[in-house]
């Protein structure tokens, strides 16, 4: 170890939320607008358990943590050594006894049932197909960005899995795999019930989706106004800033 | 009849293009922005044949015709009346040779294969599920609006039918059925292929959404930049005075 908290290849930074830090590599694995906006879509409240998969560094467990203080948050993530770098952030952040993470594979639905039941999942899954024939299996930003470990199927069955009846599953994902997200949580009966498109500013298309789904929710699909990332001027947009308490 | 041409019940409108004119019920039937935003939104060619369902007062094959002279519309409509009067429209506007009304049912399959395959089918359905009963089937604007006579399902099958291999669909429809109708077209082998929400303003949420797809067509989805029917000043958008010829 590079001192007693972190390797050489990484840094600890200040998440600006009660104090909370976070270890993360330097060159990859670093936290992007995705994370916050799916923290603040996500309703979650105090009595809740809440369970974030594909988790990566635990940015989303904190943050949830930092915006909720639910019951317990855990996380999920497949890759061994990003796992113990997000469980090394909890003892960091002295929250061993309210954020855990396991270095396990979500295909795994007896270690998930072992669990219990949640009242929230989250998820930022890889976004990419895996049907280039382009992606190294070895390549560990390749695993979170492509879906070489796990498919959006899978993440939907294990949603599923972990969730109560009636419990939600907060997605962040791009707008061209909509109709693949929406007809997978149909198949699987999370039903899709609110979203939300975030766009880089009104004249363009949106380019990041928030879906809630339901498990085992009616068939009525809520719309939110869009979230614009820039304003007209090209400076970050109000709700922008008040999303990341810059709003003083 | 009231004159040679139209019913008491009934008003000559000028479309504001090319000198088209449309029949339409003086207190119900009249088109709205749906009909011209699908106008606006699909892709037809001069040497196209195109087939509009659910065509009620043939709004959309007039717009069609009236921008884009394909070689041939065709409508089909349940409601005789309707159709008759959509029908009438073609000859007041001497145009028989290029647009054709037919009143029948979209579930009738075996008529739908007699008018051979088209190039583009549009489509502006009924909105909203037949679930509620309450419902007269008799009542007919209900048909127009309730899936009384046809199901979202229905008209998914009817344009797989009519659709030439790699022909196009452009649906408008309503947000809150997204989910169905990326299901069903999947479903339907009628791939998804591009989708643009419109809404009131930059500070709301879609009202209208339209999806184009694609027989047979790979898994791709592109999301166009919003449509805003109102500008910040409560005024119409550039856009849509230009979608209805108004930006002299």
């Amino acid at each position: 170890m590079y001192n007693n908290e972190i390797y050489k290849d990484e840094s600890i930074d200040d998440l600006q939320l009660k104090g909370l830090k976070l270890i993360q590599k330097k060159d990859a694995f670093r936290f992007g607008v995705d994370a916050v906006l799916l923290s603040d879509f996500a309703n979650v409240k105090n009595n809740f358990r809440v369970i974030d998969l594909c988790t990566g560094t635990g940015i989303i467990p904190f943050l949830i943590w930092g915006k909720y203080s639910p019951k317990e948050v855990v996380g999920i993530e497949i890759q061994e050594d990003i796992a113990n770098m997000a469980q090394r952030s909890t003892e960091l952040n002295s929250v061993q006894d309210k954020i855990k993470f396991y270095a396990e594979d979500l295909r795994d639905l007896e270690f998930l049932k072992s669990l219990g039941r949640f009242d929230v999942v989250t998820v930022n899954p890889p976004y990419k197909l895996n049907s280039t024939g382009i992606v190294n299996p070895s390549d560990k930003l390749a695993i979170a960005r492509h879906e070489v470990m796990c498919t959006l199927e899978d993440v939907i069955i294990a949603s599923r899995t972990l969730l109560k009846d009636n419990g939600r599953i907060y997605m962040v994902h791009r707008p061209e795999r909509l109709v693949d997200i929406l007809n997978l949580m149909r198949k699987h009966r999370v039903e899709p019930k609110r979203i939300r498109m975030v766009h880089p500013n009104t004249k363009k298309a949106p380019n990041i989706v928030l879906v809630e789904g339901q498990r085992d929710g009616g068939k009525f699909l809520k719309w939110e106004a869009p979230l614009y990332v820039y304003n007209d001027e090209g400076g970050y947009s109000d709700e922008i800033n008040s999303i990341y308490g810059r709003n003083e």
